[in-house]
């Protein structure tokens, strides 16, 4: 190493007032956070800036120094933004590479800024801005991607197909139902994200290596300043708490297991044994050597990412376990792991926001898979009950028409009434009315079921709910 | 099997109809879940009671069916109560098993109470109650552990120990302090909890097996009748869904995560090494073999019973990977899980709130301990910068302080002035002042700070808050 | 708590010398662990005769002693086996249990069994004799298994499917090909079972608590009596290490996603859109509310076991991080995820042993799926290429002609000559064999293609391993 | 998109025959792999090389157009080394890249290179040879580490320090003895590793797209050519099978899971509380606030770095949990977990191989601390057995010993023989021999045990066996 690179000087490192010893080269770059943490230079900056303006209001620094500091942290936000910056491994990370600088560009006036905070604090600052951004992206592409689902739910409100338990056909439901339920799961996403976005949002600044500071510091400020709700409550946990990192993750996990979910739904209708869907082209790829294939790779993709997903949350739940207070290098640990979370759920959002819309179900395919199954055997069944029958009967009646259907390979409306009255003979004309798809749709009238008025009348709310939001 | 025993009749199973085959003796027990689930039977009656109630008030049920139906929940409830209950494995789950029994006891009225419903609304109703219920009493242990940790803080607001980052002495902090912090971990837990809890109190009920009913139900009225705050929005959502469960483990595996660093601090604290604390003997045990060992036994289990709670919500989180809507047979297995996350957060919860008030600091060990280790070195930079060295270089002259210290074998407080001014001459006599532990620990004199009076303000605002729950 | 539970009284228990306290009741249930390890009484004695058959071969008993000894241990073991061993929470666990049994029983000669060994290497020794025994079944499970798979596969090596790759059909395979893709995945189980079960079977014995005993002990010769290949090599190690456990949960979670991705495939293939399978009517179950439903309920369950098993390898995987040596009391936790991974994998297999001779391919339902989606495009490129075309315009003049074929609601065998040559005119009237699906399934011959007679050549090499095992 | 860019015109995409609608260009970036593939380039030239070799043996190239190929691969090759190839987004993954540039360079002949394989068996060869390099490295890393701890533990053969179990001091071991306990954890680990490089060294080229192919190719050849033990026996597992990576990501957990615990014990050693260590500067960093703060920096990350390990082994288990047969574009999430646990376990490895050989032990500090806590108080016991006691009444006299030398503030060694013949008037003046520690170490002479003897013999076995790696 040359004697111009500050990194191989350990005299040349920030905090190497007592060390004899030149790290490591190897141990430098292991331990080193720059090459991922810079990407929290423009929060680390923010920051800094807030905690400079009220150093200065409380007289720690005069105006002329947060000035020359403030122009100085604005320039090298500019550098940064260009891909100019000097980033130096030697430096350890953005913090550190930053400061350092401001030092080279506005002289000694640089080595001031750090008085009255840590790194400790300083990085659990960067990370709760960085992640309130990403946060406030995800809502908007969850908004934008709900409000897809609920315009072509209400356009499907009609469309009948078949509804499943078991990948068993078990009841028609309509397309526009179908597709609510995935609102309502992303709906509980959204929510868990907001209550998640409280506990990011509150201010460590200030909280300093794990004790405080001895500086007449104005905590609140500073928050303010950083649109933080509050500042935190203890500095030993301050420092220490990744609690925010965890529960983003765990929203993200369980995000993704929805997406999952309707990812393997696509990936089934899709499939020509399905075909109830088709998927535009530019979702899809090909085959290096069937030419034939047209694959659903997006839904399969963000069904594989469920696990990455899952890995982060563990990740993070290994990395705090059994930890004592307060800040331990572990936590170093963080950032990778939440930085890839966040970004894995921005973009599957993103490719469903943008896939929904596209969705072109084939409205017959459909409709007759629905009328295969014996799929309005439960409307027959409380057909029986409103006649008189006992559920429990009713149940133990329908069961034995189906079998006997099955042995003639018919479908239950295909049965003559005399056929049917063979297992009750309260049965009458009346019946074929109730085993129609349609009949069966509009039967399930209460909030929550498949109707197409209540589907009707569940995307109202439902857009009215996205748009109070 | 004998023909005492319904269970080995297929036509004695409830769904029977269909079938022609014997269900195969390891298959039943395979897949049967009365085992587990019979941990629900109050929960499953008490559904059972507002179901009944509400169909007798939309006219399905007339007034005498409803009496009969209830008196017979009420009598099995007793039953059940005293150990008396006949569960049959042949009958797969509890609400098969309760509904059986209802039949055999009030005859024909009993197969009458399951229409309108199917077991997929019934255990999602089940499961929702059942958790409801362990959420508070999770939540009232929790109260009186932070409790007991506000008092103990308060009584240690003054106790100085090493406060540590890297497991190293950094400055000194109070023990009060130091208990603050493991209570802002628990006061997010709590918020986190209650937020949970909105999403586990909305009523499935009345979503039937995926599509809803045709009966005339009312499904506000069962959510009403339950406690619940509404039914929820969508039918097939409503059978599918398990996010309370999941959510409620992510609750879970943070709180244990939380407990397991508080467990591996009263580990470190009651070994001779550091002899920080005194743990009373009811919650150690000792050894087989060496005589004198007396073990922290209760905070070892809890630091090792974060793996099954993290364990329980990969479970989770696996078991709903993929699902494709709506009910599955995968879903049985989100019991067992959920039942012990729920068992070990209010064990855990209740072996720390008992212990909590019990532990004894060694006041004179933790003081000693904090006077080593250059604890005050950040109060000694600070110092400078007050006499206007900036921060940066103030940290490396005392770097070079400690250096000459440690060759000394000396602490920071016990070398001569001359020997301080070696490398600074602005450090003057008052420095001494600020070399002390309670100077530097009353210095950090801000909210969040470690100063005793900030630590009893802070006691204050927490105990406020605790009686505001 | 009354004099007659010694449980309540600490003097009573063994190791209670030291303390002046009782144990807290809450605190003895918490931390006792003798309601789950009660499950290796058969091991413990087994262990305690071979300790006490080497302690009188090296003369720290008498003969005499010891078959006093034997003959309470072999008294003990008929007691539990008939159910009626007086079980105590207060003794904490099953090896205080028998050993305070066996002094009830024998008079003073019991207090000499714990000579020259402690609970730490009596439990490690246990649970690896527990482990041995659930391997050797679970081997046993799996082969039978395979057994069933390798004989359908060879009654299926003619039988024609489509092959999927994204779920789109992509080209025609064998029944009997896709049957022994199991079959590998199972064989790589076997063979990481078997790695596993060398570093289970490896003895502990004589470790005592940490550090070996000042016993003459004979460590060999209880690893002999034991059936262990070999003592361990460090006593340290010996009472911490948990591998063992870690790495059958390993085992287990990929035995489980193995089984997962055969119990997707059975759920598919008896949907209605797929309709490849019969299963028969003993696994599956009905609805409660919809009377023709059939579920196939054990392929789904062994799907969602999938989860605890994950569960169980992250829950053992945390409770190790970090753990200082050597043995801690987190380490309890380690029985009951191992119990029931082990169990979970006993049970799935043979759920899976049973089942798979059962399987009734749909053969016309195979066929006819396969005969669609243009499966035999890779065909046409191939026969592209053997005319002289490059691969990769091969592949691109395929696509074309998909495209038209699709535009023609044909497939491409539908297309006449003359259509075909639009796209290359090196294709002729021999084109046709090529987009047979027989024709396209016998070309894949070379090993491990799905040619009939490659399957059946497999078949006998996967038999011969079987037999061999 | 500009005309230029190849990638955003569907005809140039190899696959691009039957598309009508370019990708979406967030889409072609959300699906595409090779930002992160391309680190398999050298070992995606090596199959391709394998695969026209053999094509040109069995006649399916000229052997002018296997040169033309051979000499245009490792032109790329040298491309890629020197950082010169023009990697595309829009061209995917390595293979397309790689296969495209080929085309480029050598014209028309370099579209045949794809003929008799597919992406799906491409880049499963890929991983399986980039995998078995990171394994040899991983081996080479794990062998330096452990031969520096035998070295070390040989040296350290008689250094006494306490052994612990519940972080209590419980009996005295040796420092060398401990080191060893570390190295058995090691051994397991290769022994893993090598179990696991079996499976990963099998060649599924051949496998093509799932079912094989129609030309004549001869996959022991290919398999030979890559230095693979056999080729694999079923072409859709062949394409599927990701378990090589999931039992990589197990067996790297579970070495992380190793390192934790060696890094905590490193971390509580540096502490001053227990001060048994000496950590060179190199693998210590500073404090940015703390001038005189030397932290554990890379015991603490390597300690962190176990939950993105277990982390990635959960990400990858989900990842194929419930995956139908054959390739899914799922599996394209397998490369970034398995690349991350391999890169860390090489780096973990790497970090404390440096770092052990250079750890000093504080000798006269670990020997104190033996001396306290009643660490021969086992010893006292078996000595009472040698004199006729029952071992679990030695065990009660010795409990009782401790409890009178705690309430007068002594060591056991440090009561006279009358006060200790208070408990048991066996006790003879010999008993003083039992309480020292070196006669407690050197009596513990046993195969494992932790007597300076059977420590060096244990170190001359464990040097053998790594000499015969």
């Amino acid at each position: 190493m040359s004697k111009d690179n500050p990194s191989s000087n350990p005299a040349a490192k920030l905090w190497g007032g007592r060390f004899s010893e030149a790290t490591d080269a190897f141990v430098e770059r292991f331990t080193a956070s720059v090459t991922f943490d810079q990407r929290m230079a423009r929060e680390d900056i923010e920051g800094s800036l807030a905690h400079a303006q009220m150093l200065a209001e409380v007289g720690v620094l005069t105006n002329e120094e947060y000035s020359k500091i403030a122009a100085g942290l604005k320039a090298i936000a500019a550098e940064i933004e260009a891909g100019e910056f000097p980033w130096e491994v030697g430096l350890e990370d953005v913090h550190m590479n930053i400061e350092a600088r401001l030092t080279e560009r506005i002289g000694d006036t640089g080595k001031k800024l750090h008085t009255g905070r840590s790194r400790n604090d300083q990085v659990a600052t960067d990370i709760r801005l960085w992640l309130r951004n990403r946060i406030d992206l995800i809502a908007a592409e969850l908004t934008r991607l709900q409000g897809g689902l609920v315009d072509l739910a209400e356009r499907e409100a009609d469309t009948i197909m078949p509804g499943f338990t078991h990948l068993q056909s078990a009841q028609p439901v309509t397309f526009g139902h179908h597709l609510l339920a995935w609102n309502e799961m992303l709906n509980r996403d959204y929510e868990r994200l907001m209550d998640c976005r409280k506990r990011v949002n509150r201010s460590p600044l200030g909280a300093a290596a794990l004790a405080g500071t001895t500086y007449p510091i104005d905590r609140a400020r500073t928050a303010e300043l950083l649109g933080f709700e509050a500042p935190t409550e203890n500095s030993l946990d301050s420092v220490s708490d990744r609690d925010f990192a965890i529960e983003f993750c765990a929203f993200a996990a369980l995000l993704l297991t929805h997406l999952s979910r309707a990812s393997e739904e696509l990936v089934l209708w899709t499939s020509s044994q399905f075909d109830f869907i088709d998927l535009p082209d530019r979702f899809c790829t090909g085959s290096s050597i069937m030419p034939q294939k047209k694959n659903p790779d997006v839904p399969e993709l963000v069904r594989g990412k469920t696990g990455r997903v899952n890995g982060h949350l563990i990740a993070l739940l290994t990395l705090m376990k059994s930890q004592p207070l307060a800040y331990n290098k572990d936590n170093q640990e963080d950032k990778e792991p939440l930085y890839d979370a966040a970004d894995t759920a921005l973009d599957c959002l993103r490719a469903f926001a943008d896939m929904v819309p596209a969705l072109k179900p084939k409205k017959e395919n459909m409709l007759a898979a629905a009328a295969k199954g014996f799929s309005t055997a439960t409307d027959l069944a409380d057909y029986l009950v409103r006649k008189g029958v006992a559920f429990r009967d009713a149940h133990e009646i329908v069961g034995q028409s189906v079998s006997f259907a099955i042995a003639q390979n018919k479908d239950l409306a295909e049965l003559s009434l005399e056929q049917l009255r063979q297992f009750s003979n309260v049965i009458g004309e009346d019946v074929f009315e109730v085993l129609t798809l349609e009949g069966s749709v509009a039967a399930r009238d209460h909030i929550g079921g498949t109707a197409p008025n209540q589907v009707r009348a569940a995307c109202a709310r439902a857009r009215k709910a996205l748009e109070a939001r």
